[in-house]
């Protein structure tokens, strides 16, 4: 299974073209979207995004993950292995805390570039043809990387801000519930949140926090749009309290 | 074949997450996304979108619909099947009115439950596994109920609002277009609207309403948009004159 | 492959419908979203825009093409052979620029009707079963046309305009780059804009043409929305200065 994760929105024709390589160069492999949006522009936010719903997909799943402001830049591009799951694209911090919370990896550098490269869209030219080759079960052309050679920004375990808004206004954040100590509460746009278990827990508009489906802590209000009750956006930071 | 009716958005991983459990279970079943944007935590609005579009569907499509704003609560998981087709779903209303309108009809009430059940994300964890379990052939851990045990609320046949508004600003009434009288007229937003067979037998700008592909009274200004010229939203009255 | 391109929006049940006939028509063929949100209602702009993105598709596509303000009325409905590739949609002008570049191309009318077609979604019921038709290797109820007797509008072979926005904010125009002279400098929202050869070339926040990954000059903003920035739309004139 082939996996997108990717900031180029759901408009326009980025991910059909991404198909289409996929579909000629991986036939019959299943392709899902994941994410077309992705923090835009934000390897940051985005690598706690992925390395929370990566985490639910089965070992062999493969990765096509963009968010690359850099692109066109001397940035390299890369393939990751971690515990079992492939990671192809740029390398600016993405698949950083993939990497950390991996109990065994490996960091391979694309060094194979297709005929016809364009210079703004490489996830189509380049990490697409590369994530059909791994889910064909081939090998690419890539030179392996000393483990800590690949981007390693100095980003915590657990980031405390908002790192995603759905579309019914809950903002996910980057810290993983079950690393939150019993009755931490949340301050977020000037508020203090405390834990639920769910919506149907608390009255209409209330605003809590609770464990998404993917282990993050997740601020909601039942019935109600946090993030514009609360005045949240991604990257704003989230306090601890307890 | 599968097909997708929920107001999880287009954005986000929900809808992936759903369809990566399908292809894992229900592998080589087609999977249609009709409405990632039904009314959001409106199962009634929603109920009387997805009898209107279900019945264009071929008998033995499957319907994952997750409209489920009490997810987390004790509402029950229905399996429906109505007229030859399934729909999968929370207990609250959602399948109403594909019930009233079926000619045969029979409701399960879904007893099993996976090994890891999230609170908050039922359409993934039990829905789709029990969708996949049915397109495959195979029986779902379920228990019949009597007909009349389901979610039945006291709603009307036809329901005289706004219940979608559409990419071009057309909206669409509960009301199926068959069942009004020749010469019937809608008053919506402060204007009488007449009906037009198509959106070119109306000048540019002019409001009218027609039957649409799946026999709903709609709503539309030609080369406008309705909703905002008329100040439609979803959930509004429509009232009939002649 | 049969790829969708469309003005009908993202959200809705048209392309999931469409979809569904295709999926029953042409088993196993794989279809492609490339653009449901084509410049709505403007034939025009869309005519360029899928001139530019088709180039890139191989021989033997199929590209259900629907931006149909007209549907209802009595406009003919095509299928158009260009260069290889099939072009099955309205004839408004649509497939005016994929006419005229093509090396060797040939038009055929539709028509056969469904036995249930409806006044709004010929997308559905009328091109849908003719590009499976054609993705299957069958040939559709049709009658050859003159080659010029399909809708050629008196548009220029490039276009001086915004034909497209997206997710970023970066502005498509109708003109290749490959036929601007060197050195050439586009006027757009009253700023005379260089070409560069990619976002990284230019500091955060400067405005740039490029050449995009499809041919077209395209307008943008490293780490900016271009279309906000400089206060462009779809449809507004760029002005060529050297």
């Amino acid at each position: 299974m082939i996996v997108l994760f990717t900031d180029f929105g759901l408009a326009g024709p980025y991910t059909g073209q991404m198909k289409a390589v996929l579909h000629g160069q991986a036939p019959g492999v299943p392709v899902i979207d994941l994410f077309a949006d992705a923090p835009m522009r934000d390897p940051r936010a985005a690598a706690y995004l992925l390395a929370a719903y990566a985490a639910w997909f089965p070992a062999g799943t493969v990765f096509l993950a963009v968010v690359d402001p850099g692109v066109g830049s001397a940035r390299a591009a890369l393939a990751v292995e971690a515990d079992g799951r492939w990671f192809v694209g740029p390398d600016n911090g993405l698949f950083a805390i993939v990497l950390r919370r991996a109990a065994k990896a490996r960091v391979q550098e694309i060094t194979g570039r297709p005929e016809r490269l364009s210079a703004s869209f490489h996830g189509r030219d380049l990490f697409a043809p590369v994530a059909a080759c791994l889910a064909r079960g081939d090998t690419p052309a890539w030179t392996a990387l000393p483990p800590d050679a690949a981007q390693r920004p100095d980003w915590p375990d657990d980031w405390p801000a908002i790192v995603y808004i759905d579309h019914y206004g809950n903002a996910m954040t980057g810290l993983r519930a079950a690393r939150l100590a019993p009755g931490t509460q949340l301050v977020a746009g000037g508020r203090t949140i405390a834990r639920a278990p769910t919506f149907a827990a608390v009255p209409p508009g209330s605003a809590f926090w609770y464990e998404n489906a993917n282990g993050l802590a997740e601020i909601a209000v039942n019935l109600g749009h946090a993030a514009a009750v609360l005045g949240l956006a991604i990257g704003q930071t989230v306090t601890l309290a307890t």
